[in-house]
């Protein structure tokens, strides 16, 4: 199966890494970043232009573009893991719908295009007869769409909570284990690099609440934006919150939630029993499902990282590969 | 899609009820319980043959037996239910035999056949071109086989660690609460329904072992049998070991773990930081997968329940629908 990708920062880095080093019957077609392109139908030479890429700063021709590879490549697949803007969902949608008009199926770990236009885009995906897949966009690694799609399979979901931002989960962790204020565990989750210069997104809760929009509308359709998300961060939390909690056999989390039968859609701090099994430390991402038959399920693991989201990409190919065998 | 069903106790009653109850496209046209037999090639009327069951104590036909359900019964698919003997695994063995030789798609929640002779089993599904599918032999409503095949796909598994058996994790979780000793904690476990009359396979850890050489055969197909695990129970604990191990912020817990590299393969009772994910409550199932891409997922859910195991054998009826579309 041949595959165009798009965007060459970490996740896209992994992906390419991943590709080369496995023997999954992937081969890269198309290779683009912000800078540069490069396409040949046989199969590009990956670690060259890696190379490139670290040397140059850019991995292919200057005079193409991604759209350029979008639309000109020979490829079956685009794998689209390019920064996310959540205001535009630019350029991703573009590049999405391009992909899509061409009938190809479409991987993408960009959480702006499927909260923004999750409807359109499944439409377009729909009448092309391909597939839309974004296991990546929520969760890193854990498997969350495909658990709810097939291990799930026949359950009603009535319910989800997740803990979605390991950046929060951190500045939370360490403020309980340590004593630290808010702005202490801030600056020592700058240090560790898991919290970016301008950490408004993630400690406001706009990330976590972006995520819980795409998971609300996979699971039950239901048409909300972020704008229906009730949204609290973190940023206002003090050490003494926390130590009444820690009192009580409990703690403080940066829970997303949304339970459609009590019109709820939240994404607040909550103070929530320690063992339960939400309470994930460090930056790891976790989610409950509650569910008519199974119950709960939680599903706990890594939110980021290169070669973690690289996985979730992955599995989305080979879902693809294994369900259009033949076709593609 | 149609279904014959064998064995109705707690598990093959809650089969047999959310097929009734959800409309997922499935028809029950063979059932048989350890007394009797029914078949209508056209769907049997599942409420009353619950009905006569609770009744008369057997559902059906006292002539036809299950063998003859399975021989004679029009079907895509058998659901085997029947109680697992771990040491023959027959009947059960015998019914799957019969539905493959008769190129039917086999799904099962019963341990010993596929603990016993999953290669055997294996080789005929492949051989007959049908599905033999186990989701619920291992850790119920988990959905852990799903997980392996699709979530994580194009990962390599390079370890994992499992809380498999309910029993002996209600028991430490008492322990461990109220300080009581092992024969308190056992005869609380009987009173709730969660420990059985003789518990010699759950707290000896034979019960995990089998699941756990289910699971490696599963993931690395290396043909390891009951024997090869190195086994011990929960039975000689002492609230002494388990208070030392809290007054470390630690527990234990009974845990399952293959790592082939160090060709380790054991059930055992082990000290674990108190915050680690495979650290649940009561009578909660837990995994931990060790990966090359995801590095470590983990999942949690209840283990047993009717209608908990019934959520993984329908998981694995859709997925055979799915898959086998227009054939089946």
């Amino acid at each position: 199966m041949k595959i165009a990708l798009i965007g060459l920062g970490s996740v896209g880095r992994g992906v390419a890494e991943m590709i080369t080093k496995k023997d999954l019957g992937l081969t890269i077609t198309g290779l683009a970043d912000s800078k540069s392109g490069a396409m040949d139908s046989g199969g590009l030479d990956i670690p060259a232009l890696l190379s490139n890429k670290k040397k140059n700063g850019y991995c292919g021709d200057r005079n193409l573009t991604a759209l350029d590879i979008i639309e000109k490549a020979e490829y079956d697949v685009l794998v689209e893991v390019t920064p996310t803007n959540a205001l535009s969902g630019e350029p991703a949608i573009g590049y999405i719908k391009a992909a899509l008009a061409r009938k190809k199926h479409v991987v993408t770990s960009n959480k702006g295009p499927i909260a923004l236009k999750s409807k359109e885009l499944r439409n377009m995906a729909h009448m092309s007869n391909v597939a839309l897949r974004y296991e990546a966009t929520v969760a890193g690694a854990i498997p969350i769409m495909h658990t709810l799609e097939q291990g799930l399979a026949g359950n009603e979901i009535l319910a989800l909570y997740g803990v979605l931002n390991g950046t929060c989960n951190y500045i939370l962790t360490r403020m309980a284990a340590e004593g630290l204020t808010y702005e202490q565990a801030l600056m020592e989750a700058r240090e560790m690099g898991y919290a970016e210069a301008d950490p408004t997104y993630d400690v406001k809760g706009i990330d976590a609440a972006i995520k819980l929009v795409i998971l609300a509308n996979t699971i039950w359709g239901n048409g909300v934006t972020l704008n229906d998300v009730d949204c609290t961060g973190i940023d206002l939390l003090t050490p003494d919150a926390l130590r009444l909690a820690e009192d009580d056999g409990c703690t403080i989390r940066l829970i997303a939630e949304a339970i459609p039968r009590k019109r709820i859609l939240r994404v607040s701090p909550r103070i929530i029993e320690k063992n339960h099994p939400l309470v994930v430390e460090g930056t790891l991402n976790a989610l409950t499902l509650e569910t008519d038959m199974a119950k709960e399920i939680t599903l706990i693991g890594r939110g980021a990282g290169s070669v973690e989201t690289a996985s979730a990409i992955i599995g989305d190919l080979l879902f693809i590969k294994d369900r259009y065998d033949g076709r593609a």
